[in-house]
């Protein structure tokens, strides 16, 4: 049940006009548990009206038993449910356009030969054009050997596929650039390594993603050191920079100074040691960390940071932070009153944001809320922008300031689908690759604004 | 010399409104020897107009020569000078966009988490609706080590990047298709095909492009025989399926029937060894061949054909095909008349068409017009189309005969910017993977012919 996906499913009902119907539905699908998402009215009569209901369910199971407690409502016919997830994935959600129409011989002669034989004898010469002449800059190569996809587990690279055209879809969307997923066949760190080095000249960047730990530390890291490029696996510091905008604003929220907050991570896998290790970074102080996993508790232990126990941690830290991909970890009773519980396992929590709340906390955060979407985008660009020799931790630590102080009054974070977010963070990131001396570029922020139309 | 390429550029001229003007400059451009190419008005005022004039011209050299020309002219003023090529290479040729907006946080959901975990769990227990739910039927790697990039020899990938990003956008303009190129940092053959095949899962098929003899043969046979998807080299069946369509036009011309014409290669690498092998094939008669290079003519011999020499070929062959990438190797009066020459290295051919017809040829072309662009679109979309397991020669000989079947009277080849062509060799490439047994999938040839606006 843990490894089950929530399912998203429109119902299509037609209502008798008359007062209270509406209501009636509304109540009856919250009595199910399941959650209302978008609603729209697709036609009126005299006596009737057609809706669109989006609905969130936990499974089949559950679907069932709320369609058949619609069908006792006397005024509602359920007239199709039909899953429009399914239908954005139809053909797949990502395509490779050119960017100039061929219709011409004239064009034809431009794009391919005779012309094109310019501009590679130009590049054979002057190779540092290649980020000017080709989309080497706005490219990203989204790597997985589908061994932790969301929080489904080891389920292979093509099963992934959906997860990698969506964060391509997102790259281009929210940051303008040009995703492209690459599925390994392999598992094996040292063939990931070699794989990727070959390919590499093909991008301007490479994000890891969804590679299960412990590989996915060695990968990136032998990544990092050998290439001459940004290369990042967003379930380590991409997560850790959208942690880091959550806890500031909790600490803002509760009303503390991060330096004096006791930080305890659950969970100690590619995200949760990374998340400590950038929060220690920034508090200046070692985080509490516990793991089932006696390596993932030494790893932690060797950033600096203190071993410890779910138990300990539900006890004595102000501030918890869940990752660990198991549904239902932490149970009401062990929260402490005025706590702040980050639970961010996808697609289920630790524990929910209301069951948090219910127990005292003071502040509960889900990974719905606190997703990779609000830093990858930002992190990315930045980066390109600047033409980074690599990632430094400052890039990751300026991502996470930039996305907190772009939340408003109250929030922890703010929206994803603001771009003014992405622009933020694109700056940061590549404001902070200057500072750090690993920019080759200086970078025009009035024209980067401008491209993300803001 | 015969590694430069042919610039194009675009002169701004302003000339004065006056009769005979106009013709003196298109002589004057004529009498330097540059080709003319497209002519737009820009404005006109009472005493003047202002012209843009596209030239193609050999080098920068001949450029100065004709811009020196025009300078003598009384009533002609060159204002500017463009170079549109790179202009349209600013940036790249190609991006990766989403399918879908994502505007809302209701198309979040469903692009990405948490709707997307329901595909990824689908296709878990059913990878075979991959090519329904991901983008993976229309997908296709474009691999290149960079050794043979067009005429210009081993270049390195990432200078051949223009040319891999311009045939991503001819897969996209003529067949739907969403090409990514795969630029590799080693050209060790045995690196290349484990490469190949750790990222092979991301793609429905893969096009191998510009790779040098012999280390093509190696890498195409073995990445053909151990990956059970369409894989093939385009500069050797996609080059052997366009010329199979010009010869077979050009014995209609010629008024000869193919079993009876004496055919030559000169040039024995990955064009012309798959050219023999092809033609051979289809005429049903061994075809004469000649390389400077002994393993050449040996792997030539091994298939069947006849190993020749360069003078033997010209003295005897009915119909010549020349793919050695030397510029001017074939002379005037090399040329028997009567003889069909096709002398098809890019940018520069082995005869110019006016010097072959010139000395005596019945037919004479090119490699812009008998141009892999003819092919390689239909070839790998009918592959994607049918899911072919596979490519086999009759695929090829089916995209020959396809493409032959739609050049106009007197034409050895039609229009590569005709989406009919591409429908029809993708009909036929589909077609002939049914019959041969490796198709996976039935075709729905109204929906494709839909969808190629034809």
């Amino acid at each position: 049940m843990d490894l089950q996906s929530m399912l998203i499913r429109t119902i299509r009902v037609r209502n008798r006009q008359e007062p209270g119907v509406f209501g009636r539905l509304a109540t009856a699908i919250g009595d199910q548990g399941a959650t209302i998402g978008n609603i729209s009215t697709v036609a009126t009569t005299g006596t009737a009206i057609l809706r669109d209901i989006g609905v969130l369910v936990n499974d089949e199971a559950h679907l069932d038993r709320l369609l058949a407690a619609l069908g006792e409502l006397p005024a509602t016919t359920v007239l199709e449910v039909r899953d429009e997830v399914l239908e954005v994935h139809r053909g797949g959600k990502i395509r490779t356009v050119s960017r100039h129409p061929v219709g011409s011989i004239n064009e034809l002669r431009k794009v391919y030969t005779p012309g094109v034989a310019e501009v590679c004898l130009l590049l054979r010469d002057r190779p540092d054009l290649a980020h000017i002449y080709t989309g080497l800059s706005q490219s990203v190569a989204i790597v997985t050997n589908g061994t932790a996809i969301l929080g489904l587990g080891n389920i292979g690279s093509v099963a992934g596929m959906p997860v990698m055209e969506g964060k391509a879809a997102l790259m281009e969307q929210l940051g303008g650039m040009s995703g492209v997923p690459i599925l390994l066949d392999t598992t094996d760190p040292v063939e990931i390594v070699k794989t990727v080095r070959h390919i590499a000249p093909s991008f301007g960047a490479i994000l890891l993603e969804d590679i299960a730990a412990p590989d996915c530390f060695a990968i990136d890291e032998e990544l990092r050191t050998s290439l001459d490029m940004p290369v990042f696996h967003d379930d380590q510091m991409g997560t850790a920079a959208v942690v880091l905008a959550a806890v500031i604003n909790a600490c803002k929220l509760a009303g503390r100074k991060i330096e004096e907050v006791e930080i305890g991570c659950i969970g100690l896998g590619a995200a949760g040691l990374s998340v400590a290790t950038l929060l220690h970074d920034v508090a200046g102080r070692p985080i509490l960390g516990a793991d089932i996993n006696p390596a993932a508790l030494e790893r932690h232990a060797g950033r600096g940071n203190t071993p410890s126990t779910l138990d300990e941690i539900m006890a004595r830290a102000d501030l918890v932070i869940a990752t660990t991909g198991v549904r239902g970890l932490i149970k009401s009773e062990q929260v402490t009153p005025g706590q702040v519980i980050l639970a961010l396992s996808n697609p289920r929590p630790e524990i929910s944001v209301a069951d948090a709340l219910g127990a005292g906390a003071s502040v509960a955060a889900d990974g719905a809320m606190v997703n990779n979407v609000l830093g990858f985008p930002g992190l990315l660009r930045g980066a390109l922008e600047a033409r980074a020799r690599c990632y430094v931790p400052a890039m990751f630590r300026a991502a996470g300031l930039a996305i907190a102080a772009m939340a408003g009054e109250g929030e922890l974070v703010p929206s994803p689908l603001d771009r003014r977010v992405h622009l933020a963070v694109t700056l940061a990131v590549a404001r902070a690759a200057g500072e750090a001396g690993v920019a080759r570029a200086p970078i025009d922020e009035e024209m980067l604004a401008e491209t993300f139309g803001v």
